[in-house]
């Protein structure tokens, strides 16, 4: 067992040290629904999951994944953009986890762009409740990636430190731009 | 407690999960001494701290904080330059611990300097054992600082991947110049 763990791994044992069984937790990236089959195990049979995508494959592979693990009660599924969170939840929430890029094995052309990612961020913030996180898994291999990397850095440089503490994890001396990790924790 | 550890409190989590009890353990700035206790109780009875500084104002701090705690037994002081690691360890070492910048309550103007912390880094890789790791602590506040960073992660990121793991651990929305996390790990 290495002593780093990698960024993607990472991700979750934040969520881990954060969300309890019956909280409220969101996956903005639906993605293949590997993130969330993950919070819907660590939220129990008391809490839910909402999960976002804005691509009809991804919400259905997440369908798939979660009732082949018969843990689709604990999920409301979403087709719909995750800058649109906010209409879908009104109480606090203990974790956002977005993995960004595009969806493997999908259409690579659409990917989570600067200002809906920044947009959804935001908004995000707002919803946390006291000590819950958000995880911003970040790709930078793929057209738009390194600069939707930059938007998200300087947004978070700015968060106000008494009301924020962001984390950027990051592996420096891998050549094939494996994705890095920014966590946001929301203090009081 | 909060998901995030500061960089400093984190370097030692990274220790913890490495170096285990009866091994060989570097404190590669010996500053105030509270690594070097930290590594002492690490490794236990059977394993061995060696300790460097090339202030003697530090090796006699460390030295009385280890002989309050019964310690000392654990430990060799060299007041040294950890650039000459090498001169005084032949056998592989589990972990190398750098806190970098002045010694607290010291002469501000001693400080670490790139050149020499990069020397003493590339000493201590070559020390480590298989899955070894290397952790240094990085403060920008002072003059020489930032360039210091600069000078190891530059350093880091040209390292052999196949070889080495290197994480930066970064806060990045602390207006006080906090300090970072470089940990280096030896894959094989």
């Amino acid at each position: 067992m290495p002593a780093i763990i990698k960024p993607l791994y990472m991700a979750r044992e934040f969520i881990r040290a954060c969300a309890c069984n019956g909280e409220l937790v969101i996956d903005a990236t639906a993605g293949n629904g590997r993130d969330t089959l993950f919070l819907a195990r660590q939220v129990g049979d008391k809490g839910k999951v909402l999960s976002f995508d804005v691509q009809k494959e991804a919400i259905e592979r997440t369908r798939k994944l979660l009732e082949d693990e018969n843990l689709l009660h604990r999920v409301v599924l979403i087709l719909d953009s995750h800058e649109r969170m906010p209409y879908y939840v009104q109480d606090p929430v203990a974790a956002i986890m977005f993995n960004l890029g595009y969806l493997p094995g999908g259409d690579h052309k659409i990917i989570t762009r600067p200002e809906t990612t920044v947009n959804a961020l935001k908004a995000g913030l707002l919803m946390l409740r006291p000590k819950g996180i958000i995880t911003l898994t970040i790709y930078t291999g793929h057209e738009g990636g390194a600069e939707e990397r930059t938007a998200l850095l300087s947004f978070c440089k700015n968060l106000n430190q008494k009301q924020f503490t962001v984390l950027h994890y990051n592996i420096v001396n891998q050549i094939n731009d494996p994705p890095s990790l920014l966590v946001i924790e929301k203090i009081h």
